[in-house]
């Protein structure tokens, strides 16, 4: 019993921990403001996603973009709101991983829903494909072009239009960015139910567009639950005005669900209403490490029974997620814990009474000690601690990408099966001899939202390349399907998974949806060559 | 401060609390069962729907049904799947309000998703009108047919297929009852993230068709959010196989979204997947006496603030409604505060540690009591007693039918203006002379989900009639529609709210569903006349 006390004593005493990062250091935010503003020539070099995908053909149902196009789009908006400098155009045509880029001659930012119609209209009948876009934060190739779309920003779409202080229900512009809403809310005592690690880049807009997921789901759901409202412009110009700000509305069909995480296929969302729960007012958060999965999964489900309604977010990431985080974290940050672990799990607990949360986490984390579940582990003592803990997790998906070129899988699946799609992966690619020191890959990394059964499984290889591509691909999604499992928990379909829809979706399923693409989008002009498989 | 400790203490002492009613003893279970079995006739006397709304016109475009059309039903249904007795259709062609009465002469009862998709698909083909039917506990009149219709009883469908005791992810079919499967979880440690007052007859097909709300929304959400998946079998005999029991899942539209609040129009849901999520093992009920709305919202916002994630329910109700609730529960049954008061809070939390749950709860109320918000209030000190303190509030829709005629009302608004829709609609039946002894009303009476922003107006009338509708309709629409509510926040459009549609959504949104309904049911044969606007 000494030991065990001894330990959990030192579980609280982290004054090991010593990492500096402020919130949101490690956002996307960052690398954003570097290829806009401080390195047009950072894309030079990047290959376009027509050389990778030589299967894609730009559509001949489409317009080329002519001067008179030009001079109607200059009759609407201000020259501001206008972008054709071919430098200009990088960030827009690029997408932060450097793994799509387009060629689009034009980025047009209306800065109301009437000047999104005027564009819309326009396009569809002049049929010129566009590309809805938010803040580029996207992990499938969906908010870039892939030939010659117009880019249609939201960037300056970006007011809070109202909120309401006793119901919590926000109503903004699309293109208001998801961290200055959550700082607004703050001030009010809300906050925004979803969070994910580009919040300081990506929009509300997007998000919505995605369905992002992130990791405030398991606590406060999806998007489908916490969007009140929604503003969309279709293709033929209509405004759909769904603004509702009420939680409860059963007077038809429910449009707005449709609109939820179509990556911009079906219009613009040029609004969200969104119910913003109370901010609570403790906060815990604890770091563990732990020897094996099997004890993840007990920890998970004691969580479940011990911190209830409490337990506001349970993530995990696996040894080599951390090796790479240590690596590529700013200076001066490190590890707060002992030793390396094969599981790390990011606990925290959100609540209105800082007393009974610290009682209900400490009992709960004792018994764990005791039966040890857990091996070692640190609770943060502030809020510096607390957000110096977050920067771990929130910084893994960069540091994955330093990694080299990284292939990105986001499926969702049984929690008893998680992992080992990783562990499936790592066999694979060494049976084949493929990874390793001066191979083609140098390592598969699991990390993600338990809680929603959600892993993120990144592959880092020296290079995108079809060789690489091959030894992953389909392998992976055939993986996914045979443990009944999405080929997409969060991140979309975009470019990268379209074709490969059949793995998660029935033909009566996917014929249904390309139904409903045709019913709102005839000449298919909103964002072309994505999501649905191509015919 | 001795007054404020004494009445802090009058307020756990509850041995005046004598309710005797069991668990769902004031629930719609009982009605149905009077209704089916015990009493024939117990609808000989209702009128007929098409007398009661004389616009309504069969249309032509729907064939008559014919030996033929039965041959072909008893040769894929076994004969106890078929009704054709006028004494048992009644059942089928009544609401249990009776306010709507068919005139159905064929109720198939298929067993499976195979047999629902062969009759869908020949009504299609046959141009057979078909209503699906769940427990038949709507209030809008959307479960019974107008005409001859048939009925597709989703009653013989009620196998629970599988649940996840990890993930809480329970998949069953459609005609499964709600309360039946509420208790199946109770004793795996999760519960059904709904309950309603129909519990005990409610189909969770009918739940998720409709939408349904209830007393848990607060708390775990709307349908779209925990919902995961369903099965659907689409008009032309499809079979929709969308029953993920995935949390995340973004691969393509997410098109079950489309069938939840669709009331039958789109197809028929013949199996659910849905989250549960984990039983608190903590639950407290506190019954509240309030001298006015305003201090009703002061309980709002501060138990927002300080039972935050363990307030599971805020329901009230007013004076009249108590009064009625008093005068029509069961024989012993009674009201435990000492006083009538203008309002009644119920308030229950839910969380996984009595002692915090206890502790909060108690500094919340000794805060309104010494803030003289509330005036009187009992906590519940067992089991018992939260059932009876609940089966006040869930026997007040059965009260106030026993009042007469009642015309129901379901709205939803800004928590601010939420009774004044109560005060308008009184001040105006007295200013037109009509309510009062031996006068058209006997009284209004408001109650509903303050959480939710969501009021239940009910006017007892002596009869159903023209000059009594007149009187409250349109004039309670465009109060609703001026004040940015809802005409429905719950119960759905059925029949009832179909024409009033435009007070609650924009043309172009009308249109778009329109649009909708035109490309999955092009022959219209799914539930019509109801839902969307006649044309």
């Amino acid at each position: 019993m000494l030991t065990m006390l001894s330990r959990i004593h030192s579980l609280r005493a982290i004054s090991r921990l010593s990492l500096k990062r402020p919130l949101g250091g490690i956002n996307f935010l960052g690398a954003r403001a570097t290829f806009s503003t401080h390195n047009p020539s950072y894309f030079a070099t990047n290959r376009f996603t027509v050389d990778e995908y030589p299967y894609l053909k730009r559509s001949e149902s489409f317009n080329r973009l002519s001067e008179k196009d030009i001079s109607y789009f200059k009759s609407i908006l201000a020259s501001s709101s206008i972008t054709q400098d071919a430098e200009d155009l990088e960030a827009f045509n690029n997408d932060w991983l450097r793994k799509y880029r387009g060629q689009s001659k034009l980025v047009l930012k209306p800065s109301s829903a009437e000047q999104v119609s005027q564009i819309l209209k326009y396009c569809n009948e002049q049929r010129l494909a566009v590309v809805p876009q938010g803040g580029n934060t996207g992990l499938v190739g969906g908010s870039v072009p892939v030939f010659d779309e117009i880019v249609i920003s939201l960037s300056h779409m970006s007011k809070i239009r109202s909120f309401d202080e006793v119901s919590g229900a926000l109503v903004c512009d699309a293109g208001c960015i998801l961290e200055v809403l959550d700082k607004y809310l703050e001030e009010r005592g809300y906050i925004m139910p979803l969070d994910l690690g580009a919040k300081g880049s990506c929009h509300i807009g997007g998000n919505v567009a995605t369905n992002a997921g992130g990791l405030r789901l398991l606590r406060y759901g999806s998007l489908h639950g916490t969007v009140l409202g929604l503003e969309v412009v279709l293709p033929d110009g209509t405004i759909l005005d769904n603004l509702s700000t009420l939680r409860k509305d059963n007077t038809g069909y429910d449009l707005k669900q449709l609109f939820i995480g179509s990556e911009g296929t079906l219009g613009i969302i040029t609004a969200v209403s969104i119910l913003s729960p109370k901010r609570s007012k403790a906060t815990n958060v604890a770091l563990l490490g732990l020897n094996n999965f099997d004890q993840l999964q007990a920890t998970f489900k004691r969580s479940k029974d011990e911190l209830s309604e409490i337990l506001s977010a349970f993530e995990f990431w696996d040894r080599e997620a951390m090796r790479l985080a240590k690596q590529h974290l700013v200076a001066g940050a490190h590890d707060p814990l002992q030793s390396l672990y094969p599981f790390y799990i990011l606990i925290e607990t959100s609540g209105s009474n800082k007393d009974h949360d610290d009682e209900k986490l400490n009992t709960f984390l004792e018994g764990l000690m005791t039966d040890d579940v857990i091996q070692d582990g640190v609770v943060a003592q502030d809020s510096t601690q607390i957000h110096n803990l977050w920067a771990i997790r929130e910084g893994i998906p960069e540091a994955c990408s330093k990694a080299g070129a990284v292939y990105k899988y986001d499926i969702s699946m049984p929690v008893p099966v998680l992992y080992q799609a990783v562990e499936d992966m790592r066999a694979r690619l060494v049976k084949e001899g493929a990874i390793g020191d001066g191979k083609l890959f140098s390592s598969v990394i699991g990390y993600g939202h338990v809680g929603d059964g959600n892993l993120h499984l990144n592959v880092a290889a020296t290079e995108f390349c079809k060789e690489a591509t091959d030894l992953i691909e389909p392998y992976i999604f055939e993986w996914t399907a045979r443990h009944a499992g999405s080929i997409s928990a969060e991140h979309g379909l975009g470019l990268s998974k379209n074709n490969h829809l059949h793995y998660s979706k029935s033909p009566s399923m996917i014929q249904l949806m390309r139904r409903f693409k045709q019913l709102i989008d005839p000449n298919g002009i909103m964002n072309p060559y994505k999501y649905l498989p191509l015919v």
